[in-house]
């Protein structure tokens, strides 16, 4: 149960159009769904207005489904992270609505998807392999009810792929850049804008790339002011930032 | 000129207040001022929303105060970070209106400060070695036009002590929370809200904190959804990329 | 042989229930089993109170066997760690007793299970990828004679979790924390009680979790008092530890 | 209030010879002390069974005589470490009763001396440059209640040292073993005795010791089962961790 | 005696304007000068094409001067690098023709300056707390006989300072990039020129740039192709490379 | 289209055998072929003086193919880095001019060779192992126009492998010095030489080589001035950047 | 032919059994075996009084036979160390002599063993994981013409192991201590003896043991004077040191 | 007491002319001195060869001049390294046979010094700046009773520095090679010569050299067989392991 509803729930309360104890029974449900391997944050959508994601790596297809059943029979959309064909094909089996969006490693599942918010997130990734991590982070902005525009392999060794696509960056409400190697992107664009923007640092290199780390440190120590900084692959993590960002930018102040 | 001021100015040509000529000759004015020994980005304003900082770490008073001159005239507001006693001081004898923010080591100069937008920035920190860090932050995002509520000294040592504040930090529009050593903070209040959270780890500790890099990585490890990162003691950059996101909040969508 | 059962032998003989030949051959025999590949340290269940635990990794099936079969005829108690499916089934073949906890990757053989101690280690973890770790912890303590209680996904991400089990967690002797990511459940547990808490980090993440680092110096610089370390991953150290202090709790001061 | 106190309170409404109206007063008095800079943890004896401790570094004298003020009004009882001899100087000044521990660099301050717990803490350490450390470790355990015997230079490099003290080392309840260097002390200990061992690795040594981080991962790697480790140079975590330890073995199962 | 002289000597044998014997005499000279304390490699200027170099640092003003007398006299030519004022001051006072570069941090001795070659080297820095490394560069690729321009304060978060620029940088024969925090600078040019571009990482940042680390990082993992890196602030190295790069384009093919 | 080209088009205009329609038609050409997942930079001939370069890893055959094709038709010039024995065979299907360098792991596709230019590029190698490295960066040094020669197996273990082939060495314009482990061939042989030296660490080695940081760092902190480093395993690059450096040697100043 | 060959030979000459021509011909030999894709250095044996070791990790097993079959025939004595059971079995074929030592990973060739000298070389290690370490440095010893005694599984956890045996250790020449984890082997040892220890760290171990650099780290930083330390794994370069140690001990001074 | 004086006394006893009582006396002294703040090993000299070596660093002088005292009136002979000027000034005002080798930080007193063995141990270092760790290992090499030659300012970056030198090298017994920056000079010297070669990385350098990793880090990759290494500037253990290993060569077989 999203903020939203909680809302419309005791509107209708005030409204008389259901009763105290009807009303009650929701909010005394028990926050927790216990799974035995897994406690389930079922009061997460209250919390956080998006209900709890599965990381799906490390876990057995079975758990995923598990878990994904409870999610879906209360909130009526699923976000699964991180997932390995062989639970791509368990929770398309057990669940029809589920759509595998294969490079970003993503499976969701909605009821009635979210109405669009108002602005735009930017997805810019600097080279052809950032791509499974740039799809994570659209998918799960797209998911959380934003518009996603894509803007890939846009990197700096070449700065008139960025700078032809300028005004695509410059409308963004939010912009989540992508780079692996020297990790330099988020820089040069947030040099350019006046919104957030959200830097991934992607593990794509080699020897001193030492995993990520290079990008990683470079995006920390970005001299362009604005910048923020997610873990090394965690388009996941800059997706659902920029949401919760966007999200501010579509309220009534 | 900030790009409200822009705007401004190409009404007042639409009205006929102003001549094509004169609005020109603003726009011609060369995006440089050059020092000889730096090189003032006069349109960053424009471009960011926000004049260039001048970062007072390793240039001598002298030149702070050719460069703030620049920025002062043009802009009439300034913000200088990471200042020694020594520059304050210099600054304070060069300018009447300069103030001396101890604690934040900055000096703020504004000929008319900012129209305070109405989203609150929250400003957590978790011990009171953290409170420069800090500070850097919530001078930062005042300087920038926003308001600011501080909430310092609640790390998760004691939980009681975040949890009884929780009303304010669940009503602010973004959240800044500063930590060193482990660099828990980020993750509790995360778990406790639905708005973007800053995390800023401070090199506070001692051995295995390593400078800042044990609390740096617990922060881009954290299990909460929407924490975003920045270097390790940059209050700056938190305060302005929070600055940027509660901007968005009270924008018209 | 156990420190209780040498200071038995010894009551038996000042009781004159058997000969000081008969005790001086059961300490005249070498402390050490050479197995060529191996020297199995006899003497380590009269020297520390629990007979020599076999590190099954690296270790051939055959190999574990050996070691294994020198302890259990002379002790009656065996544990194997880390132990790979082959070693299980070898293991089970050797022995009729042999226990194969899958999740802990341990085998136990008991003769007579040790009598439970009065007091209670409870065994918590952050996340279902930690459970393996926490289950190691578990395992190790209850074959050590301690009753064990587990709580597991207990995350600080969403505190209800914990905070809703606050009365197991607080009526125990000792606390074994197990976290990856960053680490922050020990930190947060200690604050709430006053018992000593062992915090396990993981190797659960990616990226900048550098393979259970970011962890590990999350739980060294912990804001709580009284919270000590083990390695990453390293459960069964955790276990031994808490059955140390669990077994002073219990001896008579 | 420590918990013994607050029991005494209890037992003493219990007896008719306090109204439950005083009872409720010392119970509703809010469990923080809001100094500006710092909100003193005036809940902490009641839960973790020591009143807050000042950690003095980076505190300005002024701040450590303030908190020190507040805890020592409620408490009686007051321990500030990493003070400087400036920190000391002024706190002497402040209190009739505060006892600079010099090599310690730590200040302590008793109404009453908490009685002495039956059993012992051992604090060894390695070599001469470890006694800071070794220090903080015995003057926190002894202020907390406990008795404690000294060990020191006692470094493997040299183990007659070791081995012809091993009775008092063999006595001890728990063992705090500080070592340098490659941090081998705890190992060898540990796989003498059956009682918990705390290790903590000094900042000692030079070039590949980095600041510590050698004898660290000595210890959190050691063959020995049951040792747990505390950040470099943290003595008093260690006195800390092996008082709660200390006080489970003198309570009654 | 560089190579050009040598075989100016040589042509004067050939051409009856010497004799067999001085020629010999002066090949005959040992390639060491041994000063007790160092070894002068007298020989180096024909090997490598221009004297031995000073590096000042750790060494005291009089080794300074002993060194430089050996080459001065061999050579009309020396270098000296990471100079303290304390040095610039005995070396002045030494030697008349001493120039000291006080934000190089070098001194220059030359009889007569080398004959400037044909191609332009341009040095870039990013901001203005790489200029003593810039300077670095700069002055010894100025007395190593090559014409330098400078461009600084062009770092990537204002792409306009070094687009405006963009004829000087193309028309450099070789490019020295220097750049600290993230160290994107080498990577932006590179994508803009068919140039060799040496990058030289400096140690300007705090926190997570530990010292320069990640902007050598960054350069390291350079998407533009033909980046080659120096150490942390060895602006020397890059100005040396740079003319050896330089005296190839002006050689004849 | 390389420089060489544009400026023949352009004399061509100027010689009245081509429109200027014709010339502004190739000019006007969009800098970008996209073809979904990658934009081609179709720009870089000219810009950079010779066609992108596709890195091979990470990308599916399809997708390399793809690229490939693109640059072909335009170029008549294809170089294929980090390929896979899968990449080779659909690659020698696609295109009849694929010629697959197995220990260089690379492809290349070429209508006509390039000219030779007249410098030499000595390729030189410390061990056997580091031979991949070393003909990446032979092959990308040989397909860009350049006479290579190799040296290989000629590590600082056994220095009469080198000295016994120092004419070789002396002669070449641009020295290309692969090692790993710890990485001293380039010290040794830019202390031999005037002209510039690049170093090419590799990952060869075990334990403490850290997967080639241990050579890497070595070349970094050269004694011999004059040495520039690429990235670990970066034979394409030391290929690249000597290619560059040669090209300068043989214009016309 | 190693220097004894030599000296033999040499001595021969001057005996008049044999003439200065055939001298010179052994003498004239090129002192490199070009096998294109290495160099064997067949100069190696008479430098450095053993013929050239093959490290056949990373080489296939034909170029092992190869180089194998060039040493073999010149000296009659072949090392090939880090074998694979690939290597080992196609050695065996092309050589009758080929004796493959499986725990050690070593094939050796020996026409006539060398005469034992008389010293003894105690090869120690920590642990049954450390075996094949251990065994590749037993081998190596064996083979450069040493008398090897083994003492394995002696970790400090278990000090009697160790003391329990100390007649052995002391009696050696050299020590060469084998350990992984902690690496505290060595300084225990040495601190007990006045003969040289050679210590090597495994990269036995895992979580903070990061591949060996605990064990590394430790040795590097023994409390024990006269330890010095070889790569993390490098059983072969101890047995070479300790060989060379032990050749001294059997010289005349 | 030395082996040698042991041995003496022994025969003394044999032959006559002293009692058993008066042995026994000897034997019978605690191995330890307890000065309160150090436990001086009294036993060493007897066991190692050389009475306990103070290493200065981190004591007051008047600590040393107390653990001075003891050893000089046993042993006749007290080796302390790293002192300050201050310890030496005191040292010398203590002991009139005190002398200090200002360079090396070293003091020594001899009461007679020890004969000279036959062998020659060879001290070599790459720059001026290594010579206080160069001379450390030189004076510890002297003060243990060997013959000295020192060879400074080789490093390979002028290889005929090394090379016209090197019959001193070849005649060595030991060599220990002392370097910072790259460290390659030790794998060039032992390239050269059959016997042992310590290696000692120093912590000269600036930027990746990582205050002596880099040097350390390539010492330990050493391509050349039989090198081993000690800690960052450890000159003193390097010179200990030096004269084990000279007195092995010393001894009779």
């Amino acid at each position: 149960m999203s903020p939203t509803q909680a809302i419309a729930l005791l509107e209708r309360l005030r409204a008389g159009k259901t009763s105290a104890q009807a009303v009650l029974r929701v909010f005394q449900a028990a926050p927790l769904a216990d799974l035995g391997f897994a406690q389930v944050d079922t009061h997460r959508n209250l919390r956080k207005g998006f209900p709890e994601v599965i990381f799906g790596s490390g876990k057995t297809p079975a758990q995923v489904v598990d878990i994904a059943r409870h999610i879906w029979r209360r909130e009526g959309r699923v976000l699964v992270t991180r997932v390995l064909p062989e639970h791509a094909r368990v929770l398309r089996r057990a669940f029809r609505a589920a759509v595998f969006h294969e490079t970003a490693r993503c499976v969701t599942l909605e009821r009635t998807p979210l109405r669009k918010r108002p602005g735009v997130i930017a997805v810019l990734c600097a080279g052809t392999s950032d791509l499974p991590v740039a799809e994570e982070a659209a998918v799960t902005a797209d998911v959380m009810g934003n518009r996603v525009e894509r803007l890939y392999d846009v990197g700096v060794a070449g700065l008139h792929r960025l700078l032809g696509n300028l005004t695509l960056v410059q409308k963004a409400t939010v912009i989540i850049a992508v780079a692996g190697m020297e990790g330099a992107l988020p820089s040069v664009v947030s040099g350019l804008v006046s919104r957030p923007v959200i830097a991934v640092p992607t593990s794509v290199g080699y020897g001193a790339s030492l995993g990520g780390l290079a990008a990683l440190l470079g995006m920390l120590n970005s001299c362009a002011s604005g910048v923020t900084v997610v873990n090394i692959d965690n388009g996941f993590g800059a997706g659902y930032a920029a949401s919760q960002i966007n999200a501010l930018a579509s309220e009534k102040p």
